[in-house]
């Protein structure tokens, strides 16, 4: 099934413990009432609090007891207005939505005007700064390819490969915006957010484009930016 | 001064009692606390609750203790995120927000895709539909020009008058929505609501475009459609 969500109330993609104010919980406790027993949907991945989606791939086994048509329209009668199932298909078996995912995009706004827009407020970051479209491109070119990301990787302990590999990062300015678009074949816990954090200390002349080669090459997360805040971004792909 | 604001917490623009949950209501309150006396703002109309506004103009007087630049920076750094002032000038002694004004605009957006959208859902009316948008047009254009439009007002006991003038409906679609364009130098209680409602049965062949005619000539509330509900409608711009 493919989800979009405005996470700003919510904790998070991923349900922890029997709380109620997670995607994947609201999700799970309608499934769960259809199918009168226990079931785990496994999302592309975990958005982090106040996070946004508009394209978040989950999937779940069942004994088919509903059609796809069914599973839809009951998931859309009972799931709250802020989380909505935009499609749901048959999967073949050995499908996952987390290991089979090849590509994800994620997109940062950030509202430069020096007043917040009221109608996009909570899917954006207000921050009324000057910032220089060029030098984050050049910052962002050297991100491109496979690294070893852990410098932009929230969880000082992580004990998995922090090697992604990035595909694209698009910088445009529309009006008053600024959209970071990143496509790579996975991110690490915070990775978009420290990117983009440190891509706005470049952009506004705190670092150098050419300080990115060195926060990579040292692998230390206090040498990149701040984490930009988490209402601004939202997983718009994932590619299978 | 020029506000926008998400009318969706709120119970419209107009103060009611000691009530803090309107908006004429927050920003008075920001700007009593400001001078120490009390200000009473006068807003170029009323929009009810729930419905948003671009760019509505609102005056005070007050006795020239602070600058333009200095009120513009205490409203917004003071009221709630979801009211923002965009510019605020001094103004002739004479300006009267609501008596000066000559033309407004509100805009209704319908989103008649299967699926709510989940970032607009609060901006946007949900009618899952089919519309045919040349008859939504040939009703509309009925509408043009000075009329008594009391058919379209939402307080049946109206003593004043209901005579106003439309000067231009424009009803556009956009992907999945379908958005209504309203100019007239004012508009009654309701009346574009109104007016949204009966073009939508129009669309959906409930009603026909020369039943606006009759509609408009008897005067009826009764023969006119269904009010629109508050969240699609914004008030995009006053002229003066």
């Amino acid at each position: 099934m493919i989800i979009a969500y405005d996470g700003t109330k919510y904790r998070g993609w991923q349900k922890q413990g029997n709380t109620q104010d997670t995607i994947q919980g609201k999700i799970e406790s309608v499934l769960e009432k259809m199918y009168g027993e226990a079931i785990e949907i496994h999302g592309s991945g975990r958005t982090d609090g106040g996070v946004h989606a508009q394209g978040q791939v989950a999937n779940y086994k069942s004994h088919n007891l509903f059609s796809p048509q069914e599973v839809f329209q009951n998931l859309n009668r009972h799931l709250p207005q802020d989380i909505r199932v935009l499609q749901v298909e048959e999967a073949s078996p050995r499908f996952h939505a987390r290991l089979n995912a090849t590509k994800k995009t994620y997109r940062y706004i950030v509202n430069i005007g020096e007043i917040h827009d009221v109608f996009m407020r909570k899917f954006e970051t207000h921050i009324p700064k000057k910032y220089d479209i060029k030098s984050m491109r050049d910052g962002a070119k050297r991100l491109l390819g496979e690294h070893d990301f852990r410098c932009f990787c929230g969880n000082k302990r992580m004990k998995k490969s922090t090697v992604r590999r990035i595909d694209s990062i698009d910088i445009t300015r529309q009006g008053d915006k600024i959209i970071f678009e990143f496509t790579g074949n996975g991110f690490l816990f915070h990775m978009v957010r420290i990117m983009t954090g440190t891509l706005l200390e470049i952009g506004e002349g705190k670092k150098k484009p050419e300080d990115m080669d060195r926060i990579l090459a040292e692998k230390n997360r206090d040498l990149a930016g701040f984490t930009a805040p988490p209402q601004g971004l939202c997983l718009k792909k994932v590619e299978y």
